[in-house]
């Protein structure tokens, strides 16, 4: 029993801290997307409720759906549920309007809290309504990039809260030591996770040393004005076009004006602060950096045996790995195993979490995976050598 | 002085009918961007404001603009007017919000209405206000349009206004016929016109015939049904690759569902009313139509000649005439001067005007015009032979 | 019987003489597609060769194509006769080889030319024989424009023939002026023409001037010194975005280095000669060039009303003129109504001819036409005012 | 001194195969690049040429280049040597013709041979000669994979050579185990290797089974007939998305006629022969099919470990690693650094070697690499659970 109260109190605790995270928003901003890979605040709202909906009470007898054409527009990537609107589309759609979405979130929400109430809970539906928790935690922060994003790119830059921190005190750098020999990777005890951090095996690593720190912004300054965007020899040829097909010589947000560095962050545009981690910057920027400095990113599971030793959680660390399946990993029956499984190919692996990142969405064996040129994640470098 | 207050009212009720047009919408309706070509309600309802600043305020002496980042988000293609954000980014703007945007018209409202009443005008000034009077009336005309597309393409289609009528009864249809000979055409008297209806000039016309009426959607049927959309040689080359690349077999907002066609209007989504005007055809559309009936369209001139023996107005019509200076055209000095010369390449001229057309703003010699492939435009078909 | 023997003759040189400008080719060159819109030097004999096969021979009992691929291969346009690769495709073709290309000519050109010593031709026969030798000579400036891009756009820059005088010496300006009033345009006499030079018809023209030559090159320096490729108020929408998409700030084939402007011609690289017209410049050039003279370029009209007053034949001449039908306009039947009428649409026409036109390939009435930002034609500019 | 003559037969023998590869050619047929990942057999010969040049010859003293503009046309990658032209512009060079490239050729061979014959070499000479050998091997490879795109994607699908024989006889299969533990993988002994199968390491694999052949045409027909490429579930998202924006349903060069499968060979078009392995599929193609047989493609290090217990050489196959640098992968200094660190993300590894491999070109720890959707070499399937 206790454990359906809590639950049910993770629920609505998860259900209203999205609403939270859009409290400093105008109306206009909410269905905003400047870009394909961002997505408006209204259709964050509507997907993650639409999720429990459709894996959830859509499938209890006698439920009603909210709206016949929400389905049609909430979708995101489930292939396997449907007919659903072009990504690039999200941005095109007014209605529903946002006050609509916010009623449907209600009806939802109550829907989904009664039934928890009131019935004998299988384990089956006790992981669903546990996984559509997580899926809104992970919205809650790609709401925070969307938002940085959306906000950021305009013309008058406006400010999202005054009061948002993003900079970080870090402690000075010391080089963790690891020793070479078989360690165990990947998830194995009792709490959440994902598919894709299983089946717990085992990896044999070499001797190395990870740093006890992320890259500051006067370093990588450094790497900018030793003419780092220039030097073809430390890119990937994709990321040497990446940078010429784009004009990219700074992080994402950066602008240089009368020799300082300024970037955008939530709390409006101003000077780049030196000692904090650099942020907003592309696998392929990170690599390259390591490149400059002599040393490498460390591997997913290198991170993962050493993550004890040091503090994280200021930014998402890019690893060397690419994102594959563990050996033995078996996908989930049916829609829900399009969650991971179909994305391992073509990107790279980030560990840690981020600032933006919901409390309890993160663990040692948490891996997180973007394409290698995308920026707008609180992405950051963490060396080895 | 009877013209003074005449100018007044004019300024006055032109500007209280953009803000007529929008107040069916929602907030999340004002910065709709589906596509380039089309702009969001707010953008219309800036720009507008900005001309009356940036070709008349902003040159009077102690007159403070109303925001310094206003100019580079209102102004629409001014080259020689300074930075301006692309075209493609106006629907990615959140900020300045609607009530931002309504508190800016106001600000400028108010300082042309003080100006005016206040000041002796010179004939210049006098001139700059028609200019942007007739400018605004123009962007009425594509609120409209503009929010059709925005709403028409959407996923759940939104009403903009039930009681909006778009249909149009049309009498039986006569043939008129044109003496040969020569003809002045272009504008002359004082009332305003643009620069691209000037000079008046003589032209010579062949004996021809040209309809009573516009075609009707009774009769496109046909054309579709008789496979028109499949027949290689009633289209130009260039319009059947446009119909290949976008998969083109009905006019714009078109379903055939279950033998029946049905369209997007403003009032709603419903079946076709098969004597009104068909609507919403390319040149291209036009053309092969024409051919298919083995007639043609009238060119500019033949309708400016013929239209005071047929009643016009339900639908923009496109002529055969490619948009090209009048002989001796000269072009405004200026930013002005870039009004409509810089656009007499590759677009068609239409004639008349249509149920979105402000009032006053259409004369006999006006010359509309857009490129061939586009629809959304309230757009008909007038056969000559 | 004469006109028989001289429509043999006429037939037997063209052909010739197709192969007399291939002659300074390496094989390698004959396969070059550099862009969509040139063709390799095989296609052109390929097609030429086809279009005889295709209008006149196979419609003859007893004839057996000479390979069943070949109308896949070698037609251009013509929608109507079947599959036809893809333009963008010519270029990967390797085989036919040239040598089969040539072996396909030689057995054409005996078929047709038994077919016209044997038969009595109807009518209709020596138009479709005429018709196909008139698209030749089309082709065979086709022909040198192509060749002179694919080699031109190389890494070596080959010369074609370093024989070859592209050069051109003018008189002094003279300002030529004709009087306003009636005048008949289009081809009235009993000579070959296309169908889009009929019918003959009457056209009012105001006074004007025009140029007894052809822009200078110098004359084009001083434009470009002068800054006229910055300033935009002398161009065209499209054609500023043209301007900057592509980095245009010379003619085509032109380079500046220290200081001197140099040029790809047919017989290598070399310098400008400063008083030979200015070449290979697009509409939008043309126009913005007349524009910061303070002038502008004829119709079509005004040059062949007043073009037996002056030279021509050096450039095709860019006029205002839109590529219109004239009133009246008939395209032929079938597949040859493709020739002309289904391009009227988005180009401008040219009148005159150039030192690469076929002899007996240019008339007064003669329209060529092309899009407004094509420049590899052999095109100048004279200018009217 | 015997090390020194096998060098030399080895350079010689090796640059006289390249010239066999293309003796079936046509002279047209050298310059073709249907799609920019494939060069023309021309520029192959060119190119490994250069590769002798420039990082060998031109850094002898005394040795004088063939011709100043070769090192633009023929430089493939390396951005460190120097401007070059754009890849896809490799097809639009007729010249150097084919005869100037055969005697640029000779030219460098001679000069190679020579300083071979007369100097002492250094180990790093000694390197670099075997570099540029095993360059022109792998170069070798895509003469065969380039030759059977540029023919057989043509309208006449020319034959490259009759007696040349792709299919493979395999034996029936079985399933080989391997034992969980740590193993050695990576290149250790004397013998050539790339830097990137280096420096060896340890791995540790869990229990696995593998397929003693490879998946045939007949099984992954059945796989085409039960849906295959229908089946979202069974394909990564990104592939998904190539299916439809390529709309792929075959291995490439397969055609369905009549119900039977045909496809394009070296030695001409005909029909698929059942017990051959499936060929010319992607890794996304490879992937899908082990999903759907409820299997998986082997890791890298599995394929190495076992690769001992199974024949194979028929076909490249795919495996599920990235293409990632081994622990402790050190690029080499300076241009020849560029040769494999920089493509190390984005593409998948595949192991073995195939029909169109040089012999002597192929290692048990031998990594081949490419983007999951390419297909043009004769790639295949292997099995593992």
């Amino acid at each position: 029993m206790a454990m359906k109260n809590e639950l049910i109190q993770l629920f609505q605790e998860t259900r209203i801290n999205s609403l939270q995270i859009c409290k400093h928003l105008a109306i206009e901003d909410y269905g905003l997307q400047p870009v394909e890979f961002v997505s408006p605040p209204k259709w964050h709202l509507g997907h993650t409720t639409w999720f429990f909906e459709a894996f959830f009470l859509s499938r209890k007898e006698g439920y009603t759906e909210y709206h016949p054409d929400f389905s049609f527009v909430f979708n995101s990537y489930y292939e396997s549920l449907g007919q659903k609107i072009l990504r690039s589309e999200r941005g095109n759609l007014s209605r529903p309007t946002v006050q609509n979405v916010l009623e449907y979130r209600k009806y939802v929400d109550e829907h989904v809290a009664n039934y928890l109430q009131e019935k004998e809970l299988t384990d089956k539906e006790i992981k669903i309504i546990e996984t559509g928790i997580h899926h809104e935690k992970q919205h809650q922060e790609l709401l925070y990039t969307d938002i940085k994003y959306s906000l950021g790119t305009q013309a008058l830059k406006p400010i999202y809260d005054e009061k948002f921190k993003e900079t970080i005190q870090q402690e000075p750098l010391q080089w963790l030591s690891v020793e070479k020999g078989l360690y165990s990777v990947g998830h194995a005890d009792e709490g959440f996770c994902y598919d894709n951090e299983t089946p717990q095996h085992q990896v044999y690593l070499n001797d190395f040393f990870i740093s006890s720190r992320l890259v500051s912004n006067a370093e990588y300054i450094e790497f900018i004005e030793d003419g780092g965007y220039q030097n073809v020899l430390l890119w990937h040829a994709e990321a040497w076009d990446w940078l010429q097909n784009n004009n990219i010589s700074f992080p994402l947000y950066w602008q240089k004006e009368e020799g300082e560095y300024y970037s955008y962050q939530l709390s409006g545009y101003q000077q780049i602060e030196a000692h904090s981690p650099v942020t907003h910057i592309s696998y392929y920027e990170a690599f390259a950096f390591a490149q400059w400095k002599k040393m490498r990113l460390p591997t997913e599971f290198e991170w993962e045996v050493a993550c004890k030793k040091f503090n994280y959680g200021a930014r998402w660390e890019w690893t060397e790995s690419a994102y594959q399946p563990y050996p033995g990993y078996q996908k989930a029956e049916g829609a829900l195993g399009e969650y991971n499984g179909k994305f391992m190919v073509n990107q790279k692996v980030l560990r840690g979490h981020s600032i933006v990142t919901s409390p309890q969405h993160s663990r040692p064996t948490y891996r997180n995976f973007f394409h290698p040129h995308l920026r707008w994640q609180f992405t950051g470098i963490r060396l080895a050598k």
